[in-house]
């Protein structure tokens, strides 16, 4: 049955159905949405949306009119709800979705709540609990082992291979795709000079990562086991982890970053339900070290069931592609991503998200930051805009994806996109 | 004015006041306030109360029968209204409570609001956003070198008397005092070890600590300036940073802690507000190395308005005390933790809480953590309950504190307590 308005092939079609946050940026009767008259900025009621092709579905207002039970879900100015009402939902509400898009009785009630992308605003989709932030490409961490520490015996440190490293963000400075970057200041000290220097970041960077967004909690003291990962995580984003190297090389010994990343983290504005990344599925790399049970994916059973993803993602800086960083070969999956961060008993709460560290690829194509890209600002990029090591005031970053879909097809990921303006 | 029903002297007496969120534990016809029927757990409507000696003044329902028009800020089952309402509400209200609990005209309407602590169950007394935790005692810094570090040149990193080193912690598993604590797992690797093993921690911890709460918020790109400390925060609690040490050890590098310490971390119930300790604050610390700007409290202005507090912490395991850390000896004042904090342009939220760091003294009596106190597990306590290096299952933890308070009196800080109770 064709889908509503949506070109055979779109990477936004029925297949995928992703979850947004919207508001219309002026009423039906071509008024601002903003009270205060000024230009649209998207001040109007907010609601989930759902995005087919270049448009938007008011999933609330079509809840709603088709008189669906999960009117009380979509109907919300952020996801959370749904987020909350665990996996069995989730299907329920995609399968109802899909056929409010395909079906064509629905077609009249449907139509008029769908707006073109560009009379929208998109919000942040979901009110973020915890972040934490992974470090999962062994290429990535062998890569910043070389450059940080380059007399060390093996560029990775001697746990790697043993637990995915994490830590926990600010999760009060995520923000969505599109909010602009103020360049932070903060204090550098290189090593031979004798006292830091405060002012704006000189080595301004971006992580292109997948971010993971946890929907159904869990207890305190209750670890989740690998083979739960698909009750509790409702779907995955796009994320910049905005990172100012000069900060973080000062700041990090003993506890880790914290300014050089607590001032931005962007993701995409649209989450895509793990339901519609079926296809995506994949093996995680070879493990080349045994793993402890409760991170263990190499028995039959977790291997018949794997926890990789075969995301392509695109890094633009001012729409000039400098890198294609692979997802599927990330050392350590989602899963045992989440099966750790709990195996202490640390609670999950509904909105928790978790970025699954800088996706770098093997080949120098395939770099997911541009401290990796440059060799620490050795080999500048020649871009089109002009020579770049670090990021410049102005600049803009874009990490767009695809996955494979059903039948040949291909599975967009929400682009995830901010520009640098000056720090004060 | 005689306050009502508060021995003089009283720790909790009038001047001291600190908020909590608490439920009748039975409803006034004395049946369970739960309805579920169950034992009397706090199940109750929340409302916002005022200690005053061994009772729990409901604010709230205080506010409401006085025509007061804080009713919409305390009789809420949360802090949150309050602490978002900013700094000259906070003086109002204080001012308004003050008279509510001193005034004889009154002590009729009062008086039956007035509930035994006895009698009510207290809950964590506001939603925690963006959970930090900084490193600011000197002693603890340095002891903590030389148990990791012993071959280090200096026990301080190079970075440490620069910048207030932080980092983020988990906001989800931050709980109120009298909350059992689960011993987490997790794997450890002493370095002679071929391999992580994997089990309940065997070296689990507790970090004295002063926390710290945003009231009023800040936007994107704007630092906070060192003076504007007191327009943020709202007040303060004691904060029990649960650490294993074990786990943390074979985690910490490069990224910093992670499952080391986001198992639980408590807080006491009652948060005291920083007016109520203008009689505590004392100068830190000399500084040994000149500070950037944004840190620089030095100057006659910063110094005309201390940024320490005279706090005396009172650390005891099984009811016995085995420490009394001084917070007057934290080299990095909260003030300046809020400045560094936001320097970089991160906003803050009402509702962020940020963790002093190990408070520790200069003797052997007054460090502020087991690892410290029994010299990484060499030196055990001799204690009425038997021999301790770490923490066994069944101990009970317990931080108090008082601080100098107005006319000679002393004002006392909430309890926060914790029981260790068996992994899975």
């Amino acid at each position: 049955m064709p889908p509503f308005d949506v070109p055979e092939g779109d990477p936004f079609g029925p297949h995928n159905l992703p979850y947004g946050v919207f508001s219309l940026n002026s009423s039906p009767d071509g008024s601002s949405g903003s009270s205060s008259g000024g230009p649209a900025d998207g001040a109007g009621r907010r609601s989930v949306g759902v995005r087919l092709g270049n448009h938007v579905l008011d999933a609330g207002a079509a809840a709603v009119e088709l008189g669906s039970p999960y009117a009380a879900l979509l109907a919300r100015p952020t996801l959370n709800p749904l987020l909350a009402a665990g996996r069995t939902a989730w299907s329920d509400v995609r399968r109802a979705l899909t056929a409010w898009v395909t079906v064509p009785a629905h077609r009249e009630t449907v139509a008029p709540l769908m707006h073109p992308l560009s009379d929208v605003t998109l919000h942040l989709p979901f009110e973020v609990a915890d972040y934490v932030d992974f470090y999962a490409s062994e290429n990535h961490a062998r890569n910043v082992g070389q450059i940080f520490r380059p007399d060390a015996e093996d560029s990775l440190t001697p746990n790697w291979k043993h637990l995915p490293i994490g830590y926990h963000g600010r999760s009060g400075t995520v923000v969505v795709s599109g909010t602009d970057v103020v360049r932070p200041s903060g204090q550098r000290k290189a090593p031979a000079d004798p006292a830091p220097v405060f002012g704006p970041s000189v080595r301004l960077d971006i992580e292109a990562e997948v971010g993971f967004v946890v929907g159904t909690p869990s207890p305190m003291g209750t670890p989740v086991p690998l083979g739960d990962f698909r009750d509790h995580v409702f779907g995955l984003c796009l994320l910049n982890d905005w990172s100012a190297r000069d900060l973080q090389a000062w700041e990090y010994v003993p506890l880790g970053p914290f300014l050089g990343k607590s001032f931005a983290t962007s993701v995409s504005a649209w989450i895509t339900p793990l339901d519609a990344l079926e296809d995506a599925r994949v093996a995680p790399p070879g493990r080349t070290h045994p793993l402890l049970p409760y991170l263990d994916d190499t028995s039959e059973d977790a291997a018949q069931d794997p926890g990789g993803y075969d995301l392509r993602i695109s890094v633009a800086v001012n729409g000039h592609v400098v890198s294609e960083p692979p997802f599927s070969t990330m050392y350590w999956t989602a899963a045992q991503q989440l099966a750790h961060m709990t195996v202490n008993g640390a609670s999950l709460r509904t909105g928790d998200l978790y970025g699954s560290g800088t996706v770098s690829g093997a080949s120098r194509g395939e770099l997911g930051s541009l401290l990796e890209l440059t060799w620490n600002g050795r080999d500048a990029l020649e871009l089109p805009s002009g020579k770049r090591t670090f990021l410049e005031d102005g600049d803009v970053v874009t990490l767009t994806a695809w996955a494979p879909g059903p039948h040949g097809t291909r599975v967009g990921l929400g682009e995830v996109t901010g520009r640098i303006t000056p720090g004060a």
